[in-house]
């Protein structure tokens, strides 16, 4: 596995030549892909030129977000299958191989089965598109009690779910994103990672979580930088996503809005530190 | 549809016989029926004529408990079956032919879809058992929020769910034990009852809920007589369980303590009375 | 219900005016749109000035082809919704409404559950897009064992998974539509159409099979007109199509070469006559 | 893995004694117990000390069938269940920790989905009693296409469709019995099996098939000994077999009655011989 830097999973607005050039400068080792600027490169070949510069740079790329909704009306997911191609394009044209997006824990309206059969339908789908371009699609399961609880239905909100819902996509090229502050807050354990492989994991986001709340009152958008109060076991994270081989991205994704007002290099350096003694 | 008198429902200790007498001296159509009282008459002649007095009394059996665990350990569930038979044979001697029992909403390790496929593997088997005896078999969904929310995973709370696992069961004997007190905490309206029939019901709850707290702070255990507040649309309610030509019990499980310390008489002559605005 | 023209079904070459002459001379009550057609008029006005003219003749819209695969590779699907909001427009600007497909009954891959999975995912949205144009979708199962038998996992074969998968697609705008030689072959009887309502037939087909042939041996592209040879309980369909309150098109589709080649008149009016004898 | 003699699935008559002696002679490295010889031994400290003798001829237990049927009436299932804790103890009792079964692939009235659905409720049920006695479970798809496709509605006649009911009975004590008969009948290839590992296999048959018919002509109870035809390849079945660290049980099933008729010293010696060629 490798450190990433995602400027937006920290709040932080980089370009993405500064990113890059940020990502260097404190000794990540990767960086979110940018389809935006990709897109206005003006064509593939600049596009594959600026993706073997990044390289050069021995940098990796991290994830992109997914750009298709797997709720919502139909017509709003026919839409964003008629413009899928061109942004598949772009993430070809850079070597970009992951992407990711998040399931909704809830739903006000439609009942845990028929949001099971409503988002199968809609991940078989973009899970075979996606594979055709080569790229991989992580999906990340939500923990926070005080987000899954909020409506009339819960949904997924678990790994066990979330691993029973790529199975039956049937798509291999589909897995999870773990994010230790999901973990934690589903209440889960080493146990719940073990028999993971590689194959099964697409990005990992190291959290830690406010010491003054007990778990089921963590706020999904209020955590902590890794290793900051100790709440979360992220040995045991670590231990468990390094037997399973990982490969992939380490990011994180703290939601502190604090960190956008304090010097980037400040900001990039503790956090390079903190994913390196994950990853070691 | 009838009123029907569920002595363990209103909270009052009466023995079978001393029941039988007040739902007649009361007016109401049925009474719950006793297997343990039954066992006690000595044999299928004496269940028999005690049952054909009974009806002579005007009155039709309600509704008698269902002796099997939808859920826990399989051994469990095992034992109840070697008992079932014993059970069943002294519902068949009475002329007994509904058993109900309700689905815990929520469960600290299964999840949703687990916790389904257990309920749907348990009552497939009840449900057959009870076909071969001539008993239909009654579901009750709950629906406040302060119970299902409280374990890790929530589960079926509403009245879409429940009909889709008996519809999955396959049996044509089961249906549902319709509660006004956990339609009106599911947030469900008279729409979630339209297209329902006779043989969708097998039983019927009336129950209000306290003006004093939001549908979500309801609690299971602390509920109000029917028409007592006016806080749930039992006029809609009947509505629909008379559009569906229901035939079955009408019953009042308020759970309010209280009850039992007023003059039995009094209690039953407001219940059987408020039953009747129900059935009429 | 109404007898409905449908040149293709009878494996007739007519243009689409001239069916339409045809419809009316024979006595149909509809005739089939075609989509092909519309196109070619010049514009929304144009289309609903023809439907007009259509409608004054006394005739109904019958129904029109699916132009959306329900299986096959994820691309194929993603270019058929890419294409699906111009036929979709024909439709509505003529006031057609309804539109059907049928179901492959095996695959050489997919197993069964697999296979569920793939067409539920499709059918949930094209039946949510359809849905959003006020257009039912007539859902055609295969009865044949020559037919889904050749291959190593059989699919839907028959009317209860048919309607099963419509249930799962949590579409009220999806209804089946009735082959009677598929309901012959499938080896189903008038209990099966039992509690079938007009919500639940989109169309409805009427065929004879070979009297020489047991069921197990009849080839689903070598049929007999209605009342060829009384191997089909046509009076049992009826009745059953009958009691649901169907008010929708009955058509004929013998796949019988022959008929092209004898004098269209006498075809159609043999035709006319014997779905006079089933919609009576 | 150890070579297994199953006196019954080579359609031997041995009792018990005999058939010991027999593995002992012939080189075996395990035998099948009998849990009707166990009873009929006085008692569990009878039982446990004829297990011990059996133990120290170097003869580990093969696999007991499961005396529960997994479809069938539910009255059949509970009468099962009834008296499935008094071969539970026999089996405790001797040490036996494997049982199996096998799943009809059709069914003449229930279709592939309600099919599922019994066997994953009457599954779920036995492997939790199972586990609690300490009992793996094996179950065992069928292939033959002149077998599943003998009914209106084939069911699991794959390893994918096992491995899948397998999952969704949330039981980690259940696993396959491969039969090499089936998985050549079902045509699958060493590809099918990759990722097994030994707690996926309860129990492997190996066979070989008739040399003058196609695979899909293959009948169940027509087979040939390992390695007499070179119809199977049982090359890559061993090596996916091995690549699993399978370390369970191998026997031979041909369903050949001339060998009944043979000199069983020549048919054990033939026998041992040719699983040894498997186990190396």
């Amino acid at each position: 596995m490798f450190s990433n830097l995602s400027a937006g999973a920290l709040g932080l607005s980089l370009d993405h030549p500064t990113a890059v050039d940020l990502a260097v400068k404190h000794g990540f080792g990767g960086v979110d892909p940018d389809l935006a600027h990709f897109a206005s490169l003006g064509g593939d070949a600049a596009i594959a030129e600026h993706a073997a510069a990044v390289r050069e740079k021995g940098l990796a790329w991290g994830i992109a977000g997914l750009p298709v909704p797997l709720d919502g009306p139909a017509e709003a997911f026919r839409t964003a299958l008629v413009e899928l191609p061109a942004t598949l394009a772009l993430a070809r044209a850079a070597g970009v191989d992951r992407m990711g997006t998040w399931v909704r824990p809830m739903h006000e309206d439609l009942d845990h089965r028929q949001n099971w059969r409503l988002h199968l339908s809609r991940l078989s789908i973009v899970a075979e598109l996606l594979a055709d371009a080569g790229i991989r699609l992580g999906l990340e399961y939500i923990g926070p009690k005080t987000f899954w609880s909020t409506e009339r239905f819960p949904f997924i909100h678990g790994i066990r779910e979330a691993r029973e819902l790529i199975a039956e996509s049937g798509a291999s090229n589909v897995g999870l994103i773990l994010d230790s502050y999901h973990w934690y807050t589903a209440g889960e354990s080493a146990d719940d990672l073990a028999g993971l492989t590689d194959a099964d994991i697409v990005s990992v986001d190291i959290n830690d979580a406010r010491s003054d709340r007990e778990r089921d009152e963590q706020q999904d958008l209020d955590r902590r930088l890794p290793y900051a109060t100790g709440v979360i076991d992220l040995e045991g994270f670590a231990d468990a996503i390094a037997a399973a081989g990982y490969t992939g991205p380490v990011k994180v994704e703290p939601f502190m809005k604090e960190l956008a007002e304090k010097p980037v290099d400040d900001v990039l350096a503790d956090v390079s530190e903190r994913i390196g003694r994950f990853t070691v």
